[in-house]
């Protein structure tokens, strides 16, 4: 398993400073770090590092924190489209329930992969058999929020009870510097009371987070109040199950009074607008009411099966036009929010807001470097450059990209596997499954 | 002025190429082309042919057709972000009475750069000093459809009046092999019965296309049914100015009776959704209402002072999730639908589905070569290519591209410019510009 090893200390100097510090400050100077952590943002300390490098033409923004996503299901990007949640979930369930450890690692490195070069440095992911995904995670070097997925025992594939193999893969995981393994119970449709209620438990006395689908469609919303008499939030504190520490995905379906319920329990919201608008849910996640609540909400790009894309810049980009066209209002979600959403707030949500999301002193050392001399981002006006990140720059932007002081990304290739490599094992796992899937 | 020299005879084998033919077959064979014009897809023809490429790790797709947008406005990406079309256009109007043919000719060749470097071989265009983006058409080898914006001449900046500008400008340029001038009235907000039909008339006499902008927002609707008695298609109408060889931009706000009106008389509609998202215009082009009449509907990007992107695989995206979110149905705008529009239905529009549109032996060699191993396009399983490029494709995907057959893009570089000259004349150009539009 690899380490968390970083590269010691480096400076980048004349470097374009997309701080996302408490004053939202850009700024010409120097970024450096030591031991994985950056050490000073700005002027330069003067202290010797071991290596220098002339950023004058980069912009060095926040890693982007990807905050729900099924990132094994990268193999089956394209396989489900044109088709709403239901008829979407009756073909990937079949697939799901046929898949193997060697192609969940294919296409999870695959995903990663694509997040890498695009800029991201965390992701949290919601899936079965996530030891192929923690093995991707440490071979690629990005950090990853891994749920194991929990559901009734009678409405899963896993073997054996999936709160205890959550339990176990929190075991085999703890220690692991890249890895943050966490429980995910699935969505209230597959989980009963005690289910759910077993996982926060677990999530509480390992110290992880809970992350879950949450009122994604209406079916799930009605179903669940015809079953229960209750909607999904209500119904979830009804049981006493919400608080601190979770991530609730999607938040489509929400009245006014959930919205400011899971704001005063403390539960973050991931949007996931690109997955929700292509499988026509209809709804749109009140993004505007729930800041304004007071809930944290950060972006997901959902899977690759259903959005087409992992790429946060995509995603910043759509949730930004997304809330302007739903409220008429094209001041709705301004640039700046739209990029803090994909970092701080995506720190928030992860519980880790003192070690990520920002360029600041003391905190972990995971940024991209963004190429100023791309199209995309031309006129590359220090004025502009937030606007360009959210709403014109292209992946192909980003020039290296560093986790924890280490290079993951130099020069838009990927520097601990081989791209050739991982994408050949993900075309030849694609092949059974797809082969399967098109007959 | 350049020319439009194609590079002799050329041949690609067994690349996976999107014919977009009658049967939209996608297979793994041949593409040859010869003096600019395609000369057989799929088996070779065993001709002796200049050169020889391996394609067997490229998709060839046609080359994109971005049916609206004001190019020369890429200097201005990112200047007047999160306000509605009425700020937007008083911050715009300002800058553009203060532009010059230096200023306008980089942020033109700007625009195309990007243009070209994501696959886009054709645009349509509405501006005012459009001789100077004639020049950068010329000089980095995309075909320009080119409108000379025509207004009441109280209502404009442009020396002299603006209908006889555009015939100047018509006769200027009417013999070059790769700009198509035209005629623009830009609206009925700004355009009296007897300008629109003076352009109409210029527009009939010089057998050139017709482009506006249409019912984009309700206020513009609402303005002109309150100073004429009628909205603005039913208004043109009434003065009988509509009619084939006409593109009108946006139709955000129509009815059924207007949507029927536009298909009958032929006038096909650029819808630009990522532009009207950001804009709020809160309405959404029924494209699926026009097609079912009859209409064409092509995809335009708009200026990146309001997309702000001017990548048609984003425009594809937001197209498709608009209206699948608008609908509340997944089944809405396929994939293939999206690609059709891109490419296709954009030819049709410009008067041009003999020529461009698709690759099909006797059409100009219009289309670019996307890398099958990039991360947006992966697994890279033929039946699923047309999604990747309706929903997951980036731009840096797209490996080269050919314009009449002359290879204005190949590895990612400007075959005709060199970049690092593009962007700097656009950084210098865009200093005046935004040192005066931020105090």
């Amino acid at each position: 398993m690899a380490t968390d090893r970083p590269s010691g200390s480096l400076r980048f100097t004349g470097a374009l400073l997309i701080t996302q510090d408490p004053e939202r400050r850009v700024l010409r100077g120097d970024l450096e770090f030591r031991d994985g952590r950056i050490t000073s943002v700005g002027p330069s300390t003067g202290d010797s590092v071991e290596e220098t490098v002339d950023a004058s033409g980069l912009a060095i923004v926040p890693g982007f924190i990807n905050t729900h996503g099924h990132v094994a299901m990268t193999l089956l990007r394209g396989i489900a489209d044109d088709r709403d949640l239901g008829a979407f979930l009756e073909r990937l369930f079949a697939l799901d329930a046929r898949r193997t450890e060697v192609d969940l690692e294919a296409g999870a490195a695959l995903g990663i992969a694509e997040m890498l070069l695009g800029g991201t440095t965390s992701f949290l992911d919601l899936y079965y058999g996530e030891d192929a995904v923690a093995r991707a995670v440490s071979g690629l070097g990005i950090r990853g929020f891994l749920g194991w997925a929990v559901l009734d025992p009678d409405k899963t594939t896993q073997r054996g009870r999936p709160v205890d193999n959550a339990r176990a893969f929190i075991e085999r995981w703890s220690s692991d510097p890249l890895v943050h393994p966490l429980v995910a119970p699935q969505g209230v449709y597959v989980c009963s009371e005690e289910t759910w209620l077993a996982a926060r438990d677990l999530a509480q006395r390992s110290g992880t987070l809970l992350h879950y689908h949450l009122s994604e469609t209406r079916s799930e919303v009605h179903n669940h109040e015809r079953a229960t008499g209750r909607r999904p939030p209500l119904w979830l504190e009804s049981i006493g199950a919400l608080g601190p520490g979770q991530v609730a995905a999607h938040g489509v379906w929400l009245t006014k009074a959930e919205i400011e319920l899971l704001a005063r329990r403390g539960v973050g919201v991931a949007h996931c607008p690109s997955s929700n608008l292509k499988l026509a849910t209809g709804g749109v996640c009140p993004v505007v009411e729930l800041r304004e609540a007071g809930a944290v909400v950060g972006l997901g790009t959902d899977s690759a099966a259903s959005n087409n894309s992992l790429s946060m810049l995509h995603e910043m980009r759509v949730a930004g036009l997304l809330q302007k066209h739903h409220r008429w209002d094209a001041a709705a979600l301004s640039a700046q929010q739209l990029l803090d959403m994909a970092t701080l707030e995506g720190a928030k949500l992860l519980g880790r807001s003192g070690e990520l999301g920002s360029l600041e002193p003391g905190k972990r050392a995971d940024f991209s470097c963004f190429r100023l001399d791309h199209p995309s981002l031309s006129p590359a006006r220090p004025e502009a450059i937030v606007s360009h990140l959210a709403y014109s720059a292209s992946d192909e932007a980003v020039d290296s990209v560093y986790v924890g002081g280490r290079c993951v990304v130099r020069h838009r290739k990927l520097e601990l596997r081989d791209w050739a490599d991982v994408r050949s094992a993900a075309e030849a796992a694609s092949e059974p499954l797809w082969g399967s899937a098109n007959p």
